[in-house]
């Protein structure tokens, strides 16, 4: 797994410097927007969190580091292991992804919902290598001021990360 | 608060008996939807799992509700408490039901949500009394085999039961 992260603005938050200690063997990344004019963006910045992991995945983990004062709405899209694909039985699927292309696609994807919903935090987080049944391969975590906007921009995330990034799976 | 439940069709599956035994002083009802004709449908029951409760919301116990092997999504929404409204800085808001209709009337949304959407589990977890900034007050999850029928049927939840749920709201 490449273990380099992209110099691009990073922010170590509580919640990201957290992140990124526990995960130091992952593909972790994290960008920051430019600053809106009030002050309660200034006092926070907006993030995006994006990591490829062979780790198991955590719902809560993912949903904490979208969490903000300023916000009354996280909305989140877990993609988990059916145990079936096209009527055969499935015992775990196992991802494969081209990894610098995938978090750049990633990014462009969190730089595409700023441009169109104004959320405040965006988590993407993809597991890698075997996801046995009922386990998460992808967690999405957005969050805003008012729910549309999250609910929106999570449902454009998954959609466009089906259709886009370069991560392949195989059922066995 | 309410400590009865309904007597409405009651299963008891092991997550279910969990959460029931943990909250027994809760407003926590559950009720099964008919069966459909496939096997795996036999298998597993639909769930409509409602609590109303004072306690803290946990974004995984309500996500791990409506896990099944049979589906490839999950859909959540967290709604919590923003640090301003209307101009004002917020400490924390205070929420009231009238338990019997607010109970009814998600339920309501849930049997609406089938009729709609080919769904397998529905959680909605909604927290009474005060909820201080950033914790959740409702927290909304959807199990599907595909994404869009959870996304979508969330989406519908938490706009509907923002209309027509009889909760109230205080900020304090």
């Amino acid at each position: 797994m490449n273990t380099t992260t992209p110099s691009l603005c990073q922010i170590k938050s509580n919640h990201a410097s957290h992140a990124w200690n526990k995960k130091k063997r992952n593909f972790l990344s994290e960008e920051c927007e430019p600053l809106r004019g009030d002050m309660d963006e200034v006092e926070e910045k907006s993030k995006d969190i994006i990591n490829f992991t062979a780790e198991k995945l955590s719902v809560d983990e993912v949903s904490q580091l979208v969490i903000s004062p300023l916000c009354g709405a996280i909305s989140l899209f877990v993609g988990t292991t059916r145990n079936n694909f096209e009527g055969k039985k499935v015992i775990s699927l196992e991802y494969e992804a081209y990894l610098p292309m995938a978090d750049n696609e990633v990014r462009k994807i969190c730089s595409d919902i700023r441009q169109k919903w104004p959320v405040k935090h965006i988590a993407v987080f993809h597991r890698l290598g075997l996801v046995p049944v009922s386990e998460a391969s992808v967690i999405i975590a957005v969050s805003s001021a008012h729910r549309a906007a999250s609910l929106e921009a999570v449902t454009y995330a998954i959609d466009t990360l089906k259709a886009k990034v370069p991560i392949w799976k195989k059922v066995s």
